[in-house]
C-alpha cells in the first residue's frame, strides 16, 4: 500500500541502494550528453494548447494592427524611418513615429521564413520552426552567483565557465551570451565574448545589437571562425541577435540598426518586446500580448523591408509585475497564458518563436525551480521554438548562477524525454513479462527487465533518489550542493571543441588588429 | 533592453519595493484563502494532452483485459471470491486466482458513475469527473520534517498540525490522512484520526480501509459527524478510502474488504495500483500502464458487483524505479507520460480518476519542486480529477513535510489561476490605455492600470520577489525558509471550521466507548 498509511513497508525493500549521484557527478553530466544523441534535435510532441478561441486571437491581432496604424510606434534611428518611408509608411520625422498600415505590416511579415535552419560549426543545423525546438544556455545578466562565492559582478572567468558549461550539455544548442564580462573594458568587450564563443563552443553563436562598430566586429568573428567569404556568410544563418523593443512601442538607435543590419547580413534577429503587465504594458495580460504584438511586428516588418525573407523570429516575454512593489514577475500564471497565447499568435503569422526559461527567485531554491517550471510548461505547450535563458538564469535575469544552471539543465532534460513516443508496441505491452512474473511478484529479474534497464528511464543528473538514511549520512545534501559538485566536475571535465587552425588564427588575428586600433566605438 | 546584456537598467527601476512576504506572512496564507472563491470549484480548463493514439489506448486496453481473462487476478479475500464467482469470474479458491472475461468486466465497470459529488459540512459539494479537479492534502507518510526538528516519526500533534494546514488553504479540497500517528496505540489510531479529521477540518475525509473494525468505527464516525442516518449516509457520498492494489495482480484480505465495504456503504472508492515500473510491474511504460488498467478495472469491478453504482475513481499511480538502485521515482518523464495515458484509458470508461503531486526529494528544495511541477503538470494536462497528496508529500511518500505544503500550496494555486480564462474583451485589451500612455511611457499610473492592479495578477503564498539586495540584507531566506514562516503563521491564525455540537457529542460519545471496549481490531 503505497499511500494509504503503510508506505513503511515500501521503502526498506526499494531505497536501500547506492546512489552515484556524489561520486560521479561529472559522468552524468558530460558522459550522459554522447550517449543521448536524441537531445540534440528536439521535436515538441506535445500539441500546442489552444488558450485562446480563433475569435480572441483575431481581436489580439486587431488591437495590435490598430496600434500600428493608429498610434504608430516611434523610431529613434533616421535610416530605418526611412526604410519605413520608402515602405509606405506614415512618417513624422517631427516625433518620430512611424505609422504602418495593416496591409504593409502584414505583407511585409509574409516575407519572413516559417522554418529557419541554423547552421554551426559542430554538426547539422538545428531547426527552428514548426515543432522544432532548440534550447539556449543564459545570456545577459550583469551578475553570476555560485553557492560558494555568493553574486558577484561577471567577470571573463564567469563567462568563459557558462560558455564551457553550455557546450558540456547536448541539450543546449544556442549559446546565450553568458554572464556580462564586467572586467573586459567595454569597447573590447564584443571582440573577447564573441571570440570566446567562437572557441569555446561549437553551439549556435549570440552577437549582441549594441550600434555599427560592435556589430560589425561580432559578425566578422563569426565568419572568420565559419571560414566563410561574404556571400557564403550572407546566405548560411551563423548567428543571432536579440532585440528588446523599448516597450511601450519605441525601437532606440541600436536596436533598428539591429534589426536592418542583421536583415542585411542574412543573421537571424529575435524580436523581443519586454512588455511587462503594469509596466512597460497595459496591466491586463490581453492588453499586454496586444502591445507586444503591435511591437514585434512592427521589428520583423523592417527587417523583412531592408531583406524579404530574412531570416526573423517572434519573441514573447510578457510577463507581470507585482503591483505591490513594480517588481517583475516570471514564471507566473499570467506568464504561462501569455507563452501561450503568444504561441497561437506566432503560429497565425506563421514565424517561429522564441520563449524563455525564466524565474524571479533570488537563489537557486525550491522558488527557482517552480518558477522555472512553469515557464518551461507554458513556453512549451505554447509551442515555442526557442527556448532562451534555458539554462542558468536567475533573479529576473540580473543574474547568471552555475547552480542553476545545471538544476535547469535537468529540467530540460526531461522535457525532452517527455517529447519521446511512449512505445505501446506489443513487445512493450509485455504481457509475457506479466505471465511470467505472476501475482505478487516481482520484476527485477524478469528477462523482459533485462534487456530493457539500462536504457529504460531517464538517468537524472541532479536529482537524488538515494533512501534519507543514505542521503543524510552524506551530509543531506540539497539541490544546490549537488548542482554545485555537478557544475565544477563538468567543468574539469570539458572538452574544447574542433575547429580549423586557419580559421582559428584569423579570428585571433583579427581581434588582435581591432583591440590595436582601440576596440569598438561607444554606443550611440 | 531585457536579456540582451544590459538588464541591469531595468533593476533599479522595478526592484527596489519592500515585500511582504516576511512580515505578514500569515495573512498571505489563511487571508488569501477567504478573498480567491475561484478555488473552491476547480475546472482544469486546460485540453487533456492524448499523447496515445486511439490504436495505442486500445492496443494497452486489450492487453489488460487479456491479462484479467488469461492470467487472472490474486483475490486473497474468501467473501470477494464469492462476489466474483457469483458475478460469473472463473475463480479457484485451491489458487485463489479470479479469471473475467471482457464482457464481465466491462460491464461491470460501466456501471461506475462519471461523475461524483462529495459532500461536506462546509458548503456544496466538490465534483469530481468530466473537466472537475479537486485536490487533497498529503496522506499516509510515517514520518514528517521540518526545518526546526529534521525528519521524525508521526505524532498525533504533527498528524493534527497538517490537518490544520489542509483547512486553511481553500485549494485544499480533500483531506489526505496526513501523517501517521505512531504515537497513538494502532487499535484506537483510526478512531482518533477520523475523530480528528471531522474535527479540524469541514473538507471531505479519509478513512482507511484497515479491516471490518477500523472500517466499521472510521463510517461511523463520518456517519455522526455529518448527522445522517444510516439511509441517508448509504445515499450521500462522505468520505473515501484509498486502495493501492498489492501489485502485481493481487488484492489482499483488507482491500477487499474496503471495496466491498464503502461499495455498500455508498462511499468513494479510489482503486490505485501500485505499479512501480521496473519493480512491481514491467519495466516498459505501456507494459506497466496494461497492468495498472487491469488490477483497476478489476478492482473498480469488484465494487460494482457488490453495488452497481458505487461512487469509484481510477487510480493511476504509474512510476518508474531507479534502475541501479531499485529506489522509486516520481516527477520523471516517465511519469509524466504515464499520467497522460492514464487519462486516456481513464476516459474511454468514463471513470473520474486520481493521480498525484509525488516527488522522490529528500528536501523541500529544488528537486522536490520541480519532480512536484512535472507530477501535477503530468497529472493535470492528462485532466486527473483528484490530485492526491497535493500538498506536503516528500521523499517518494515517507515523510510529510509542512514546509512542502506550504510550497505546494503556491504550486497548486497557481495551477488554479492558469485555469482562469484570459479575458480579451475589448477594455482589457487596452486600446484606449496604449494611446494614453504612449511610446517610451510606463503605465503605473494609467487609469487602466488603477482600476485593475488590486486584483490583476496571482499574488505569491512563498515566491519572494524583493530584489537581492532587500532580500540579502533580510537574511538570504530561501523558499523552504519562508515556508516555515508561513506554515507557523498558517497554524496560529488557523480557526476550526463550525460543527454542529450534538454531531461533535455523538462523535465524542463513539469514540469514547469504543475506546473504552478496546478499540478496533487487529488487522486481519
Amino acid at each position: 500500500m503505497a499511500d494509504n498509511g503503510n508506505s513503511t513497508t515500501v521503502t526498506g525493500r526499494r531505497r536501500g541502494g547506492r546512489s552515484r549521484h556524489l561520486d560521479d557527478a561529472g559522468a552524468n553530466g558530460a558522459g550522459q550528453a554522447a550517449s543521448k544523441p536524441h537531445y540534440r534535435h528536439i521535436v515538441n510532441t506535445l500539441p500546442p494548447v489552444e488558450l485562446l478561441s480563433g475569435d480572441e486571437v483575431e481581436a489580439i491581432h486587431r488591437t495590435s494592427l490598430t496600434m500600428l496604424r493608429e498610434i504608430g510606434i516611434r523610431v529613434l534611428n533616421s535610416e530605418a524611418r526611412d526604410v519605413f518611408r520608402k515602405a509606405g509608411a506614415e512618417v513624422s520625422e517631427d516625433t518620430m513615429m512611424v505609422r504602418l498600415d495593416d496591409e504593409l505590416v502584414l505583407a511585409s511579415v509574409s516575407r519572413a521564413p516559417s522554418e529557419i535552419d541554423l547552421t554551426v560549426r559542430g554538426g547539422t543545423p538545428y531547426r527552428i520552426g514548426g515543432r522544432n525546438t532548440i534550447f539556449s544556455s543564459v545570456g545577459g545578466p550583469a551578475n553570476f552567483s555560485t553557492l560558494d562565492d555568493g553574486r558577484r559582478p561577471g567577470t571573463r572567468a564567469a563567462f568563459e565557465d557558462i560558455l564551457k558549461l553550455g557546450q558540456s550539455f547536448e541539450v543546449i544548442h544556442m549559446i546565450g551570451p553568458s554572464v556580462e564580462p564586467m572586467d573586459i573594458e567595454l569597447r573590447f568587450r564584443q571582440l573577447e565574448v564573441v571570440r570566446a564563443e567562437v572557441m569555446l563552443t561549437d553551439k549556435f553563436p549570440f552577437v549582441a545589437a549594441r550600434g555599427p562598430s560592435p556589430v560589425a566586429d561580432g559578425l566578422e568573428i563569426i565568419r572568420l571562425a565559419r571560414g566563410f567569404d561574404e556571400a557564403e556568410f550572407h546566405d548560411t544563418v551563423s548567428c543571432f541577435t536579440v532585440v528588446n523593443v523599448n516597450s511601450p512601442l519605441q525601437l532606440d538607435v541600436p536596436m533598428c540598426h539591429g534589426i536592418m543590419e542583421f536583415a542585411r547580413r542574412g543573421q537571424l534577429v529575435v524580436l523581443t518586446p519586454f512588455t511587462l503587465a503594469g509596466a512597460m504594458a497595459p496591466v491586463s495580460v490581453a492588453g499586454a500580448l496586444a502591445q507586444q504584438n503591435a511591437e514585434a511586428l512592427a521589428g520583423i516588418a523592417l527587417g523583412q523591408m531592408v531583406r524579404p525573407g530574412a531570416p526573423a523570429a517572434y519573441g514573447g516575454f510578457t510577463s507581470n509585475v507585482d503591483m505591490r512593489s513594480g517588481a517583475p514577475a516570471f514564471g507566473t500564471p499570467e506568464y504561462v497564458k501569455a507563452a501561450m497565447a503568444t504561441g497561437q499568435l506566432a503560429r497565425k503569422y506563421g514565424l517561429p518563436w522564441r520563449s524563455s526559461n525564466a524565474n524571479a527567485s533570488n537563489a537557486p531554491d525550491a522558488q527557482a525551480a517552480y518558477e522555472a517550471q512553469m515557464s518551461i510548461w507554458g513556453a512549451l505547450l505554447g509551442g515555442c521554438n526557442v527556448l532562451m535563458h534555458g539554462a542558468g538564469w536567475l533573479e529576473g535575469g540580473l543574474t547568471a548562477s552555475l547552480e542553476k544552471f545545471i538544476i535547469d539543465i535537468e529540467m530540460l532534460q526531461m522535457m525532452a524525454e517527455v517529447f519521446q513516443p511512449l512505445d505501446c508496441s506489443t513487445a512493450e505491452l509485455a504481457l509475457d513479462a506479466v505471465r511470467e512474473v505472476g501475482p505478487g511478484g516481482h520484476y527485477f529479474g524478469a528477462a523482459h527487465t533485462l534487456e530493457r534497464y539500462a536504457s529504460a528511464f531517464y538517468e537524472p543528473l541532479v536529482s537524488d533518489w538515494r533512501n534519507f538514511e543514505n542521503w543524510r549520512d552524506a551530509g543531506s545534501p540539497p539541490a544546490d550542493v549537488r548542482a554545485n559538485r555537478i557544475w565544477k566536475e563538468t567543468l574539469r571535465t570539458y572538452e574544447p571543441p574542433a575547429m580549423d587552425p586557419a580559421c582559428r588564427e584569423a579570428v585571433d588575428a583579427y581581434v588582435e588588429r581591432r583591440t590595436a586600433e582601440g576596440g569598438a566605438e561607444p554606443l550611440t
